[in-house]
């Protein structure tokens, strides 16, 4: 069943404001981010678990692959949200029946339509190159004719706020001219980005004398200002909020409604989604990043992994004593959790809040504690970070407080990449190791030298230890530490590995790309092991 | 000369704000910051190039680190900024002058110190374990004994807006503490990060009300309200921002100078750096962010290399006519610069930018340039993006358009990499090549196969093409394409290399990081005899 809602009146949920979602169509304007139709009914789906109210699928008239989006989104089954296509007002001096774009729109069978058209007087003139008053029919006919189609019609008015500065009585003109043709909102679109808070508050004030439409905001974070902007709009009276997951979008991109809709519930105390799926939202926001394929901002605020990560020792100290103590709020009502950082500028109480959370048995006056924090320090000068690697530390604190047995010993190792001139490429790794007393010496191929590798130790270690099998590689990230140095620089290796249940990172640090991998991935099934043997 | 500054009152520059820059202490809490004395240095150094008034170099009193920074800042001179160290209040119990970390603060030789004390009750009894009225006294006391030292003396209103809203009374008599003891600054600092920007509003013009000792603001991101919150500050009478190069800082980090200065120069009309310095801003950004070995945020507003990127083809179209239609400002005011997006969802529009920007003869109505099209989204879906690699995509555009002669051709390429039990490591390249008639058959080893590859080329080149020795790569990507195949995934390599005068970027995709690391490493070094070539 699909929610009803119409002109900013909300269903059961009493939702207080309804979240418009147009990560598939604004967001993917975003540089790096590409989504496949598969992708894009990924993302639908998932949006419409968090419970946003509207999913802006795409611009049908724009592209082939969201017109496909739309053909097959129409089989899926939504529970909280509409799914709405985008379009512009029709062209000058095109009858609106005769439009193109606009028939796709309707081909797309969608019931809601969200409209752009031209605000400000400039863009009229340079950008459209038509009569000021030709804009106002184009935005009167586009609207009328799409209501007399049975839609409901959300107007974006683009680039809003510059225009109302601009050329006040013609902004206004133009939001009249798509309520008077039967609009359901009037959504005021800060396209460039460029306004600041206060004007956002003084403007949504004065429009809102002119007409009782409900009203939207669409921000963008040029300056840095798109989430307070929206809220601000909403505690000024708006009442659908536009923005991407993660904030993703051209330029500096979209509001981010991973934020937007925290600080609404939590902040505002005004509903935005149902309150029990607050607590999807770090999921859902990492689940598009790796769908769009980007990294996903490690300090992003509410669900980003750094956003509840604490470093300093007084503020770790003090969280032992209250979380509240450093901490806006409980990082799990976001789905989020807190970590504490062992580096450099950490103290005693950093690691034994770690080593507490592994369950280890270590004593803050112990030298060996001691001993044990100054190793990290060393390994940290050497470029070794395991502030995003939680299954090495684990595996590091364990070997040093004698709490590590290894799995197997390495003999030696060789990889060999081959490349001719008809392009052919080949990658081999020949790997010998023992466990007890038996040795194992094997090669095999594979896509590169990494995934060689990767194949030849799992193929050693397999029939002693099958588990591994069941565990697979969801991301590799390298960092160079110094750049200066050209290829050969230090390298540090982040992988994330994944079973069925859980996900654990790794590190590792060389000059060499393959030696820094090789460890990263042998801490990787280290852990595995030792996790799955303590539980047997 | 150091410039005067004190309580507020600016010198010959006529600075409406003090910027008050934490990068080197506060946002060295960051998760994966890990600063070295050099690293401060060189950070202060360009600090003050970009006209800061106050750096906080860090806390004598917390690490041998930074004593050693302020032994070695002393020889330097700055031209804008004053350097500040930061310090707790003295210890419960415990007499002003014996209090070790403030014997540090005046050991490290700064005339201004930074001092925090808390506000919030709840704080007070809950991590510093004392009674209200001796952290009064702990301000007090703390703060007259600097002044009597003759310093300048920044009190940091530690939880301010938390302390203020829990116990209205108790918070603004630790102000008057500060303030009766002589401090120069109170500062407000929102170190939790929750407090929305009407909130800011409303605190600060109450306590406006009780006294007139000039006001700074110290926002944290928890909210992605950090921005916006210091610029509100100052709007409503705050003369002191305080923030760090990038937004760095604990858990979402502090607000973000990067984006405050602009926002301040450009839409508030407030003088916060000296005027002609704000086309530094990018440069400093990323110098920061290099120094501090974290990848640069792309969409960084302002000074993010995407902060000024087109994609949508309306866009594009509608820059051409006129800049201001999608831009908030002109990129070159912060030193960044206009970029238009090659990619699958971008048009004609965007080709013909871009190859205009190359001085390419192409015809938009053209067959050839279609096909160009067609290609380019080819090659994206194989995983090859141009979007972050502008020399890649020249040198294709140029090959496509029949503008480019081969420097070189690859006869065969072979790279192995062995370890022993021992953990000693080698890595060797062989390579064969031909220019023109010659053939060159070189082989060489490296820290790690890339480097070895790299040298390995070079090493075959230089004899015909001795400019290559004048280039470096600066910076190495590798993004897993697709996470689910393991260590058999598609990367995308990004290499980032420079000359003496200008930065290029190139790409190579493969399931073979040491594949994809050869072909964007050709890349460069085409780009470079390209350019070379071009010139002589």
């Amino acid at each position: 069943m699909k929610k009803m809602v119409s002109g900013g009146k909300t269903n059961g949920d009493s939702l207080g404001v309804l979240i418009y979602d147009t990560t598939l169509r604004d967001g993917s304007q975003g540089e790096g981010i590409a989504f496949t139709v598969s992708d894009k009914l990924k993302i639908a789906q998932k949006l419409d678990y968090l419970g946003v109210s509207y999913i802006e699928g795409g611009w049908p008239g724009s592209n082939p692959k969201d017109l496909e989006f739309f053909r097959q989104i129409r089989e899926i089954e939504l529970r909280n949200a509409r799914v709405t296509a985008f379009s512009s007002t029709r062209k000058p001096g095109v009858a609106v029946q005769n439009d193109l774009t606009l028939k796709a729109l309707l081909d797309s069978g969608v019931s809601t339509a969200t409209i752009f058209g031209k605000t400000w007087d400039f863009h009229v003139v340079k950008a459209l190159e038509t009569s000021l008053e030709e804009n106002l029919n184009m935005i009167k006919d586009t609207v009328s004719y799409l209501k007399d189609q049975g839609m409901e019609v959300i107007y974006d008015a683009e680039h809003f706020f510059d225009g109302f500065k601009n050329n006040h009585d013609y902004a206004l003109e133009t939001l009249v001219a798509a309520a008077d043709a039967g609009a359901d909102f009037l959504v005021l679109c800060d396209t460039n980005g460029g306004t600041m808070p206060w004007e956002i508050e003084e403007i949504i004030k004065d429009v809102r004398e002119y007409h009782s439409i409900p009203l939207g905001i669409h921000a963008h974070n040029d300056c840095d200002c798109a989430v307070s902007n929206s809220i601000i709009a909403v505690r000024n009276g708006c009442t659908q909020v536009q923005g991407t997951i993660n904030g993703y979008g051209e330029r500096c991109g979209n509001a981010n409604l991973c934020s937007i809709i925290p600080n609404l519930q939590k902040k505002l105390g005004i509903t935005a989604i149902p309150s029990a799926n607050l607590k999807y939202l770090t999921e859902v926001s990492h689940y598009v990043a790796e769908i769009a394929n980007m990294p996903h901002n490690n300090s992003q605020p509410f669900v980003g992994y750094g956003a509840f990560a604490h470093k300093g020792g007084i503020h770790v100290n003090a969280l032992l004593k209250d979380s509240l103590t450093y901490e806006h709020m409980n990082p799990e009502e976001v789905g989020n959790r807190r970590r504490v950082l062992v580096s450099e500028l950490s103290g005693l109480s950093n690691l034994l809040y770690k080593a507490r959370e592994l369950g280890l048995d270590v004593n803050s006056y112990d030298a060996e504690t001691r001993k044990v924090i100054k190793h990290i320090k060393e390994m940290e000068n050497q470029g070794l970070q395991f502030e995003g690697a939680d299954a090495s530390l684990e595996l590091f604190l364990r070997k040093a407080f004698g709490m590590y047995e290894e799995f197997f010993q390495l003999k030696n190792l060789k990889v060999i990449m081959e490349k001719n001139e008809d392009e052919d490429i080949n990658a081999e790794a020949v790997i010998k190791l023992t466990i007890g007393e038996q040795t194992f010496h094997t090669a095999a191929e594979g896509d590169g030298p990494v995934n060689a590798l990767d194949n030849s130790l799992r193929k050693a270690l397999t029939e002693v230890y099958p588990q591994i099998s069941e565990m697979h590689l969801t991301d590799y990230k390298v960092r160079v530490l110094d750049g200066s140095d050209g290829t050969a620089a230090r390298v540090r290796v982040l992988i994330e590995s994944a079973d069925e249940n859980t996900q654990w990172s790794t590190v590792g640090v060389s000059e060499d790309i393959i030696e820094a991998s090789w460890q990263a991935i042998v801490d990787s099934i280290n852990y595995l092991l030792m996790k799955r043997m303590s539980q047997s």
